[in-house]
């Protein structure tokens, strides 16, 4: 699969992906840039029934993640080197939102290289959102000290789908020369016209009960108030790892 | 450069990347995973001297952003959704916690997915670890309007240099299976012993005039008063803007 004809696989064929398969793939992934050359992240492997089981709830239980054969877990973790500063008698600074920062990013930008490797190898990967909404059952589960919190998690496994490509917004849209060009009203109607036409999304209007497609986002999908109760879920979770 | 061999290019050659070598890239990077296809990121190219120079001392006008001929700001981006939403009657809840980490996620995995088809491209990239610390001054520069957040910024441009490879923790240190297992004071001699047994870590340390390396990042790289320092400057500006 190459970069441009990429799609997020839900669907997965009950193969294993083995050790062997894998390790290249973490190879790859750790070559990424790091803050400082750091590396502030941890990698945790789920393919055990009964952990794969107890982390269910933390993923909504939902199709993408109960038909993978494993998921992988990306820590932002500043753990590990706070414990090296500390056994050679250097005092660490690192419980704090500028080191989380930095941690997050390590961690997702290892955890995307990661689909990258694996996407050429031809497996099929999906990011599960629900990392950021339960990552204190997910550290439970699977045992997190302080300073590190899960960021991202990746359900991984051979494709049993073949889907077509999803809509982008067009790149005009995105990139802006020089600064940020602000949206005007006619921006925003230009730039939404061909998402808000296909058939796929219309269908989904429809079955929703909402006269748009923004209405299926704020009112059912990503609503104010799941959002400020995840918000605070993640706040109190971040401040209880240390952060 | 394939994802094994990668290296970070501090030292660029003048010549500039036109917009027929970045629009592909963008394309790639634009089909990576992003939260419900929300696309929650913006991109800023900046080649303009003048602009360059503006920006100069939000990255300290370190030598990487410096004899770059472009940088490449990614921004968590809940403005032009949030703009659609209230375009079409439809209620948008994303000025909290929860929508600005999925909007990270959205930027870094673009930012990472176009640092790799940069690479493959021919193009070297730095990630320019400035941003989280000034966000405030780039913002006001690049004209951010509330609702984005610049989160990484790279250095592009053609490589001038052909260093080597840096050194990385063993995959055993980062990876865990089933459950985090924390490390022991013979796990952390273990896994950093490469790592500080390295000529130029030696030199690093000797130059600086400390014990070992870990003082090195504490007492000088990363020290507790800096990262301090930055975290409120970033919590108060992400506030500022909105989240």
């Amino acid at each position: 699969m190459d970069l441009n004809n990429r799609r997020t696989i839900r669907k997965f064929k009950s193969q294993d992906v083995s050790d062997e398969t894998l390790r290249p793939l973490f190879e790859k992934a750790f070559r990424a840039s790091t803050t400082g050359n750091m590396q502030l992240y941890s990698v945790i492997v789920t393919r055990d029934k009964g952990q794969k089981e107890k982390l269910a709830p933390a993923h909504f239980n939902q199709p993408a993640y109960a038909n993978a054969p494993m998921v992988i877990t990306f820590c932002a973790d500043f753990n590990r080197f706070t414990k090296w500063c500390e056994q050679r008698n250097a005092t660490p600074g690192y419980n704090n939102a500028e080191s989380f920062a930095c941690a997050v990013l390590d961690a997702t930008i290892v955890a995307q290289t990661f689909c990258v490797a694996a996407e050429e190898a031809g497996l099929g990967i999906c990011y599960l959102g629900t990392t950021t909404y339960n990552p204190d059952q997910i550290a439970e589960v699977l045992q997190l000290p302080k300073l590190v919190v899960p960021i991202v998690t990746l359900s991984v496994g051979y494709p049993d789908e073949n889907p077509s490509c999803s809509d982008r917004l067009p790149i005009e849209a995105i990139v802006h020369q020089e600064r940020y060009k602000d949206y005007t009203k006619e921006d925003i109607d230009r730039i939404y016209a061909e998402k808000e036409s296909l058939e796929e999304n219309k269908k989904f209007v429809e079955e929703n009960h909402k006269e748009n497609l923004a209405q299926v986002f704020t009112d059912i999908r990503y609503t104010k108030k799941d959002m400020e109760f995840f918000s605070q879920k993640l706040l109190d979770f971040i401040q209880k790892q240390g952060f």
